[in-house]
């Protein structure tokens, strides 16, 4: 029995998708909604009772196999029983009636909760702080790296000095200094003030909002299949570190971190190499800043490694790895013990995360390890790469720059236009598939850890009798 | 019977404060969680489970009246009927294991959640955003006035230029334009880097942390009693009203909104009276800039009113309300359909919130409205207000310009230096209470909802003896 069936035995055996259905009962939810709760981006309303492992219901009766999985967020499936099982703890009651300022009123299981999540934790990291979302993760990430890049400068656990504490209340320089965080075009790293500042997808996501003038390095872009291009993909790493070499050497304020994701998610799914990382360690710590990996949606076992990285062999490691999404809480995990800031308070607000959301994290990490999900998701991906190779192969125009081979199930193509790629997708849910989208014109797969052979072969057969009918 | 003793029929009566203690299983406790997880600012690891009511208990076996309550953001008590009711309710399960992506894929009961919250609602205010705490519902809330400020310059769903297409993906104006959020000298709005740029109390909370030069304004700062200078308070709000109407008539840049606490909390409980905040409503709408009223530590009853700024009259009501703490959920509220982006994607996020805080928060409401514990606030914040001011008779030096009077049991005062502050604080903890300070030399009372005269007999007796021993 697979670890699916064992955990969802009422799983459904395949999409449900009334013919007759066009949506109405949705339709007639989202209405009301929006007049309370801006519902113009959902694409249904899901009735989260009648969900299951991989399958998502909604309010008109239909089932979806679902390979977005909340946009990448659903790590065991829909009702997970040993998550439910977590749910109905007293531990968990109690994180949720009782919720502490963790800063100041620590509770006696906080000790066991950060520990059990530090299990873990990307290699070589070994503390970590906690916060919200992945935007917060982000942004509680900057803010360790400036109080670093600062301390350092100043002397760690060197007082402020009274100019210091007068211009920082005027938010001037030097209390409050130009320091810049160095993304990628094309990143996304959420949509706050800071984060949004170093996001650059698409202009809706920081379009009228002031920002920080923080400079953009270029990913690479690379041709497909890898095996092909080898010569002109290693050029495209050169240009590519040569960039960051630059801006690190010309730009106009100090660069305190560089700030990557391991898989450009939201931009495209777009990758970077082992050597290209490594040139991006080595840069850094040349030029005294810091690494900060985003592993918000890469996290968590859905590359075949608990963390997307790791496939990097980094050494030192990444001074921060941000997590979230999979992990149903969020924050980031580090090792250099300068990291912790030089005074108390510097890293402080209310809650300092949500212990409720922990508590599930830790359970989820369980539950990837005593079955070895990452890899199960490793198998299943080599197996889903080699049908979407074929079907690429038969309808070459709608499956284009085909990727994230060896990266489990983290794969993702191109259609030949944006209307191409939506007509798809709309196409595919009422074929019984919930997929998403990334990028102008790409579809990204992002199914759950129970994802199985199973589920894949009804995933393509409904890409081939979509693509069947263009 | 009062509606603590239904609450908890096994509430301690009186605080238990072990005189052999010296908190050592405190300390071991902290000094282990602080190798993974930032400690240094725990005055005490506390004991959840036996923690009930108004008490907290620590892991050394002691009981203290919380008059902090885990800074502000205990509604109802600890361990709390009701709440744990909720919390093993089929929905918060169902919230917890299969959190949505509320802006894509809403849930049936979303509707019904959203509702609930907005029964709570501050008068005026029909619709909402969630976020994930106060520093996010802050962040969130600029995020809609930038993008009503520019909506309304281009013309309501009017598209983007090429212009703004292309210069918003490098953080440049005309798409990332420099427009600003007008905050108040002394003010506490959060941490992350939008928020934190408006906060301006403490150098600890923004020390090197690159900032938005944004203007702040002054807040008064009364003489009391309040009935005692009623004309020098007058001259107050005149001279800070005319600051206000200098920065918007000479700022470098289009101020988009105003941001403001209905009594400043973390920056000292510093207040402004009813004409004060009328005279802002008028100078925003003269200015064309939106009033964001922040109820992070005020809202949900602590003032008497469910929301603190419903004591000013203001008309229209604020434009933005934030929300979070005392409801465990977080967010805005508003009323101006055009505070809804005029783009779907715009206020954007992968969770946009979190169902399970967002159940709790519902519950939390209906507990207050059917015990009518705002009120109730207020009957005990009057008594307990009284007893203060004979203390102050007696103890004029360690009670300084006391303050709170009509704001139930949001009440403050000074001490004479921060140390003496902080040396009372911590006597007050060994006395049994736990109660926590603001600005530099402040006290802060901040009791749940269910906090009664008995409670405030043994807080009075607690100053009264701590006081004595001076």
């Amino acid at each position: 029995m697979s670890i699916c069936e064992k955990y969802f035995p009422r799983e459904p055996s395949a999409p449900v998708v009334s013919s007759s259905s066009t949506g109405e009962a949705s339709k007639a939810e989202i209405k009301t909604l929006d007049k309370t709760f801006d519902s113009r981006a959902a694409y249904f309303v899901a009735d989260y009772q009648k969900s299951e492992g991989n399958y998502i219901a909604d309010v008109d009766g239909n089932l979806y196999l679902d390979v977005y999985a909340q946009i990448a967020s659903i790590p065991l499936g829909y009702n997970n029983p040993e998550l439910i099982k977590t749910a109905k703890s007293d531990k968990m009651i109690r994180a949720i009636v009782d919720r502490p300022a963790m800063g100041n009123f620590p509770g006696a299981d906080l000790k066991e909760i950060t520990s059990k999540l530090l299990e873990f934790a990307p290699k070589g990291q070994d503390k970590l702080w906690s916060g919200l979302s992945g935007a917060d993760a982000v942004e509680l990430a900057f803010k360790a790296v400036f109080f670093w890049y600062q301390s350092k400068k100043r002397g760690y656990a060197k007082p402020f000095t009274a100019e210091e504490n007068e211009s920082v209340m005027k938010n001037q320089a030097p209390g409050s200094p130009e320091l810049a965080i160095l993304s990628f075009e094309r990143s996304f790293h959420g949509r706050l003030f800071a984060s949004g500042s170093t996001t650059c997808s698409k202009p809706i996501h920081k379009m009228d909002l002031p920002s920080f003038k923080w400079p953009k390095a270029q990913y690479p872009s690379y041709k497909y299949p890898l095996e092909e291009h080898k010569e002109e993909n290693k050029r495209e790493d050169e240009r590519c570190l040569k960039i960051v070499e630059d801006i690190f050497s010309t730009w106009k304020c100090p660069i305190a971190g560089l700030l990557i994701e391991p898989i450009q998610s939201e931009g495209g799914d777009n990758h970077g190499s082992a050597e290209f990382f490594q040139g991006l360690r080595d840069i850094t710590i040349k030029h005294g800043a810091l690494l900060i990996m985003d592993e918000v949606q890469t996290g968590v076992g859905a590359t075949g490694t608990f963390w997307c990285h790791e496939h990097f062999n980094l050494s030192p490691p990444p001074d921060l790895v941000t997590f979230s999404k999979k992990f149903q809480s969020a924050g980031y995990f580090f090792h250099d013990p300068e990291l912790v800031p030089d005074f108390a308070y510097r890293q402080f607000n209310t809650w300092c995360g949500d212990p409720a959301r922990m508590i599930l994290a830790g359970a989820i990490g369980d539950e990837i390890v005593k079955h070895d999900l990452a890899a199960k998701a490793q198998e299943v991906g080599d197996y889903l790469f080699k049908k979407l190779e074929s079907l690429q192969s038969k309808y070459p125009k709608y499956l284009q720059n085909l990727r994230g081979k060896n990266r489990a199930t983290f794969i993702a193509w191109d259609l030949p236009s944006g209307d191409a790629r939506n007509k798809f997708l709309s196409d595919m849910r009422a074929a019984g598939v919930n997929i998403g989208g990334c990028a102008e014109a790409s579809v990204r797969l992002r199914p759950t850890l129970v994802f199985e052979q199973k589920h894949a072969d009804i995933l393509v057969a409904a890409i081939e009798k979509v693509l069947g009918s263009y």
